[in-house]
């Protein structure tokens, strides 16, 4: 099966349900010294005790991502709340990608200024001269090596925020707060399957009984959600925390991109609510519409996914004027930063 | 260029912009003995004087038509309003069709019960054996030869009102009538080219160029409708015409299909105050949303158009219950059938 913030070729596999490859490079980036801290990082299990470990130190690696693609987004939102921008450079590849590699298309010359090459690929391939799977984002990356250290995207985020907290800005969120530790790994967990990932088992179905069945588990999932944000200003509560972070990332791509592109049309994300009003509120904080380009976001998922828009045209709507408008979600209480402030 | 209620096979083509094939087999249905009343049926242009008069007569012949399709849901719709059912019978073919033909595979045996036909272009053939073009519902048939006498839609649904008057039920609406005969005229040329035909324009286009300029045609004109239609019940005033007929069929399938399958998303229609409480007043009219099958209409779509659906999935979107909620368009005043009365 091929994932889709990866470069593997076809993304829709006749008669299948899709399912997510999700075997990434092990690798974490941790503390000197010390023990990484080792939760579930909302992925249901604990990263393999054998995972080779990387020091966490200023400077030596790049963030390669793009702001297509939501698991990239992601870190890039976690990198700026946590305010890690001096501390580890950013790599960005442009919207679309062929069948082997993101490429940095976006940059002078078409090469990452720092990395010096075109092509991610060539970041996998300094590390595994053989990589079989497709090249995906994000990456972190040695500069020095150009090795790629670990593609391991909820884990990368998560020692963004446990492992680099030398690095944090003064004001930094507490993104994973103790207290509704346990119910926050449930939350991500389940807004992972039944969302995050949901919404592309809507759209690389391979067959019609496979997308009833993922439509029926996003739109039960997205019913939970709009309940659960009827009464709480952020999911879990007062405060913006991880999974906010993650839900947002598939929010911001639902009405241009998975409604219309991946057949999630039950409603349109400006008919629900409160999700509405939660996204926009986490849209207008510094971190979260700074770091959103709707334009790249169409390109990629339009363009790359031949075998479900084989005319590769790219819708010019929806009007995302509406994501400035007001949404009143003060009125819930809560404080996005909590003890922390805002990133500049 | 293929044609769209035509079983033709491929409907993008590359680079060029979609244009629809309005030459159709033009003969008229035309009060015995008498000259035809001659309008421009909203084409811009009138009918060819030459063109063969075939002359009206109760059971003779037969309405082809098939839900999934906006040409013929309008024939189907007028058939209703006028009360013609028992004058001119109704054949329906299902909603897919294959490179040849329109099918009556949802009556038993897969044949038409009255013309005995599995394939519509059976009855093309009986008319012309090497009959060249894709074939096109609505067409007359008479039943007797089982030959197409036209297929030319915006002539049948006109001669339905002025020549089949004889066979009008007691109480059938004014569709055309003589006090805006002209603006009328103008009002249905516009929403056919831009609006009825805009949105395979948008569908159909053959490059981001070509897509992006039908796009901006299209919201011109809805723009232009829901304008027009915030102070006016009907597109005419205050009782529903044939122009009415013509606006609802494209309006009934904008969000189901065009929103999604055709990239016509600024915006939902139930984002459009004017036009949707409009669409959702005829909805509600007898004659209108009881010849309307949202089933059939997605499923024509996405699984005809393979080249730009090639998955075929039917997207289970979105929520028509909202058709059914109050548009309080009476508060602009009008009555929808004027002197006449509703259709049983």
């Amino acid at each position: 099966m091929s994932d889709e913030h990866s470069t593997a070729g076809s993304y829709v596999h006749e008669g299948e349900e899709f399912e997510r490859d999700m075997d990434y490079i092990p690798d974490r980036l941790t503390r000197a010294g010390g023990e990484p801290v080792d939760h579930r990082a909302g992925t249901g299990k604990e990263s393999p005790a054998d995972a080779p470990r990387w020091p966490v130190e200023a400077g030596r690696y790049r963030l390669a991502a793009a702001k297509a693609c939501p698991w990239a987004n992601r870190a890039i939102i976690v990198r700026r709340l946590l305010g890690l921008e001096d501390a580890i450079g950013l790599g960005l590849a442009g919207p679309t990608h062929d069948a082997r590699s993101w490429t940095f298309d976006l940059d002078p010359g078409g090469k990452d200024p720092v990395l010096g090459i075109e092509r991610l690929q060539e970041a996998y391939f300094a590390r595994y001269p053989d990589y079989p799977k497709g090249i995906t984002v994000p990456a972190i990356v040695e500069v020095e090596s150009g090795q790629v250290v670990t593609n391991d995207f909820p884990w990368i985020t998560h020692d963004f925020f446990f492992e680099w907290t030398d690095h944090h800005r003064d004001g930094a969120p507490n993104l994973w707060p103790e207290k509704t530790r346990d119910e926050m790994e449930d939350v991500m967990k389940r807004v992972f399957t039944e969302v995050n990932n949901g919404v592309y088992r809507c759209g690389f179905a391979g067959s019609q009984e496979a997308y009833e069945s993922a439509y029926d588990r996003l739109w039960t999932a997205l019913d939970w959600l709009e309940e659960r944000l009827s009464t709480r200003r952020y999911l879990m509560g007062e405060t913006i925390t991880e999974a906010d972070v993650r839900l947002f990332t598939t929010l911001a791509r639902f009405d241009p991109v998975y409604h219309g592109h991946f057949k999630c049309n039950r409603a349109k994300l400006t008919e629900m609510p409160a999700l509405w009003g939660y996204a926009r509120d986490l849209f207008q904080t510094p971190g979260f519409g700074d770091t959103t380009d709707f334009e790249q976001i169409k390109r990629h998922y339009y363009y790359v996914h031949i075998d479900i828009n084989p005319t590769q045209i790219v819708p010019t709507g929806p009007d995302v004027s509406v994501w400035s408008t007001p949404h009143h979600r003060e009125e819930l209480g809560g404080s996005p930063f909590g003890d922390g402030t805002p990133p500049a």
